[in-house]
């Protein structure tokens, strides 16, 4: 008689088949079932050879093989075959089994199929995870929700098979009901998208309007990994500047017309081979969708998820540059610092330690004379320093997306676990998660990240090089829309009255929408008949 | 017996009200009828009294009433009671009779509704209705989809009781099958979202950074009236900026609180006291979400739409204002022009006309020496240009997206036939839409706005300007989020090589997501192993 298994995985693609090695590796019996048998046979006779699996051929078998309370947790494409997965199951499994949806799933979806799943009384976990191949198989972070009851059955193995942060924790707790682990997940990867964004706009800065070499981007980078910005994204963007060619190999998969012929005699860095056109998969898309049905301004994001979608018109761009002159053999050339002649920018960049270990900018009062250096100069230091407010805005919008939607859905987020969660394991693991999570610990109803005090000291540091990064772009025609973006935001959010008495008022004029007055109470609407 | 009908109307709110008078008093009899029948019964001894109505008090006499084929005009709130109200009527029509929906309804509920419909034999028509009140009581511009047999049998009552253009013509024509009319309308309202923001951000750096009283303020969107940027729009916020105080009373609609106790003997402008927070109804919001379904980048009406919610966010923004200095009494002033003690700036404004009637711009070179006299200084004549490239790259996107969700949907969009109808009669009517009309009439086939001619060469001429207001706002503090987006959406789209080649870098480091090469075919995947 077989041993009984600790956990059904359904679906070996990478992800599964990693999630499944890595329960493995930390003791857990897993049995493992693939739509296509062939599948479940491959990894049986490769990497599952030998070790604590258990193939099934049918979903019978697979529940068959399974300790009570079963635990099947599925790793396939989201969308519909989720549910018709979970029809299958559903008849076979008992009251108090649980099961459990890793993949990048609507949530949406998974607040449907958590009432479903419960109303037959079973339990539901829709999970985010995150780290791509690599997390799932060493390590990733997970953001566990829906049925509560169901979390002390999969502790265990969640927190087991989880990254740890460097302080030992786990990158794995529970979210909240429903669709809160996946919407915390959705919100990750939108944040992810923001990041990606920064990170690619400082690039173009340097190498378009600077001039500056791989090498010389490479050591900017690798000098940043040692400030505030230090990240997983940061390092591997370090690394990626100086890999050299030959390396690249026409990849086995999604080729969808004969493999280039390309001579392998190429020379120099791939990065600069590599088609800057990228697609999106969904969750940065629906992130800014979940922000636009809670009204929270998500800009960042926003920009970053558009900025695909625009280096993907690259047929239209060419055609663009041509008209617009962007072809131009010379292009316009920012001074770095002050001194044309200076070789290695990263001498004049004014990003220094100080002797006690902190962080002088040279920063100037906000609102004080920012515009007098700004006339075509661009130092690395303004640039480290415009990253790194930008991406405090993304963040504080991305946690006001979180608190927005938990207000709404009843989930009761906890902010500072969330972002404790994502320290480690996940693509946006960085120091900076560390910050944040110390200033949702200290003030949980903090409304948003920019009002608490290392953030707001920070952007007022950083906020004179921030500007004149962005007017530095806006000069030299290079497009920088997050950096732009982001700068927006601030001073919309810190300020006390915008134009829009104005919209009111033409609302009022063409629609007589009514408006609130400074003057009266809240609540109180008026209306001017404009033409009197 | 009684005199059958030409039309029925369903829903006797302002909207339906304006309607139904418009129709009756271009010869149309009109039977109407609401749900609550004490609404008729006010409408038809108020301002139906003695004219073409006929009141019916339950769907089957409105029914009865109606000559056929038989058409019905639902004008309700956008939502489940369409749905009811097509459920009410369904058993009692006829084949051939026609459904009309012209409410805000969102594109895929009309899609539904229209299969829904015509699987029952009968004809539906989801228009769009815009101009509010006014437009629907004097001529609205109409956009009617759906069941195209249905246009013959509407068009009549359709282009007479529409607005006309300047030229004469209806502004009212035939969009494409089903959701094609809403999605039309919902694309207007989104651009009516970018043309409000752009406005209340010109109108802010004139206030703010400027200084200007609101009678000057008055004098320059009086002048701009009469250059490329005349509009509605841009002539009833001249109005606004003078309306003085007291004219304004409380609504009687809404008021969620006691009437203020506001004294009447306030003096100054109207404009001066309305609280600076907006609300949105959704259409702006949904025309984001569109675009994002259809990867198109939309980025400053999704500035606009952000900026609606941030205005709301007033107490934070008060917070934060606290924080980050906001409310220092003297907030950093730019400079207008070259010259400080000029009282009236408009008297340095460079946006003249040239003896021939051309616009001069004194505008430089795209790219060259833009940074040159950037520190602190904002003209009109740059501001103006701010706002007309910008609204530029507002219709670009706009009609990008018409254009994308034409050929996912199959809508066979006419982009000149829509810009024909917007000309008159809806908030956005201007006479750049001739301009934008004929580009699209002598390039059916235009991808993008900003590769016509006209646009390419004004955008060409106000680039310098543009990038001078836009540094101005940042260098001054003062949030400009949709002038800013569009000027790096125009950047990004004339760019031959973004920095996107370093996101899919990342994407294949982190997750072998496989990247395509500027030395290979498209479609040909590689990967990189990026850690050999």
């Amino acid at each position: 008689m077989k041993m009984l298994s600790d956990i059904g995985l359904v679906g070996l693609g990478v992800m599964g088949r990693s999630l499944a090695l890595n329960m493995e590796s930390k003791g857990f019996r897993v049995s493992v079932y693939n739509y296509i048998q062939s599948v479940t046979d491959e990894f049986m006779e490769g990497p599952g050879k030998g070790r604590g699996f258990q193939p099934a051929d049918s979903y019978e078998s697979l529940v068959a093989s399974l300790a009570a309370p079963r635990k099947v947790f599925l790793m396939i494409t989201a969308g519909n075959a989720v549910d018709s997965v979970i029809g299958s199951l559903l008849p076979l499994l008992s009251p108090g089994d649980v099961i459990i949806d890793g993949g990048n799933s609507d949530f949406h979806d998974t607040r449907r199929r958590t009432a479903l799943v419960e109303s037959k009384g079973l339990l539901y976990v829709g999970t985010g995870v995150s780290g791509g191949e690599e997390g799932a198989l060493k390590g990733p972070a997970m953001m566990p929700g829906g049925s509560e009851a169901a979390w002390p059955l999969v502790k265990d193995i969640f927190t087991r098979i989880a990254a740890k942060a460097s302080d030992g924790a786990p990158c794995c707790d529970w979210i909240g009901p429903d669709g809160a682990g996946h919407f915390v997940k959705m919100v990750h990867n939108g944040i992810e998208y923001g990041d990606i964004e920064l990170i690619c706009e400082c690039y173009q800065l340097m190498r378009d309007g600077l001039g500056m070499s791989n090498e010389d981007m490479h050591s900017v980078f690798s000098e940043w990994s040692k400030t505030e910005l230090d990240s997983y994204l940061i390092s591997i963007t370090a690394d990626i500047l100086t890999k050299k060619e030959p390396s690249s190999t026409p990849a086995e998969t999604e080729s969808s017309a004969t493999p280039g012929e390309r001579k392998d005699t190429a020379t120099g860095y791939v990065l600069d081979h590599i088609l800057d056109t990228a697609g999106q998969k969904g969750t940065g898309k629906w992130t800014v969708q979940a922000a636009l049905d809670e009204g929270e301004p998500l800009t960042l994001i926003a920009e970053a998820v558009f900025a695909r979608n625009l280096s993907a018109l690259r047929d239209d761009r060419l055609a663009a540059s041509q008209l617009y002159g962007g072809t131009t053999p010379e292009p316009p050339r920012l001074n770095c610092s002050s001194t044309l002649s200076d070789s290695h920018p990263m001498h004049k960049c004014p990003h220094r330690r100080s002797p006690d270990g902190d962080f002088l900018y040279g920063g100037t009062t906000p609102g004080q004379d920012v515009m007098a250096e700004l006339t075509g100069h661009l130092s690395l230091g303004d640039l480290h320093d415009a990253l790194l407010a930008s991406k405090i805005v993304s963040y504080a919008q991305g946690f006001s997306l979180l608190r927005a939607a938990s207000e709404h859905y009843g989930w009761g987020l906890d902010c500072a676990r969330i972002a404790r969660i994502w320290r480690g394991g996940c693509i946006i693991r960085s120091v900076f998660l560390d910050t944040i999570h110390d200033a949702f610990l200290s003030e949980p109803d903090l409304r948003n990240l920019m009002l608490s005090p290392w953030f707001r000291e920070t952007l007022g540091r950083a906020q004179a090089g921030w500007r004149r990064v962005v007017c530095a772009a806006v000069g030299a025609g290079i497009p920088a829309p997050a950096l732009s973006a982001a700068l927006s935001y601030f001073d919309g959010y810190h300020c006390p009255r915008l134009g829009t008495n104005l919209l009111q008022a033409q609302r009022d004029y063409f629609g007589a929408h009514t408006y609130e007055r400074t003057d009266a109470p809240r609540g109180t609407f008026f209306h001017t008949d404009w033409l009197a």
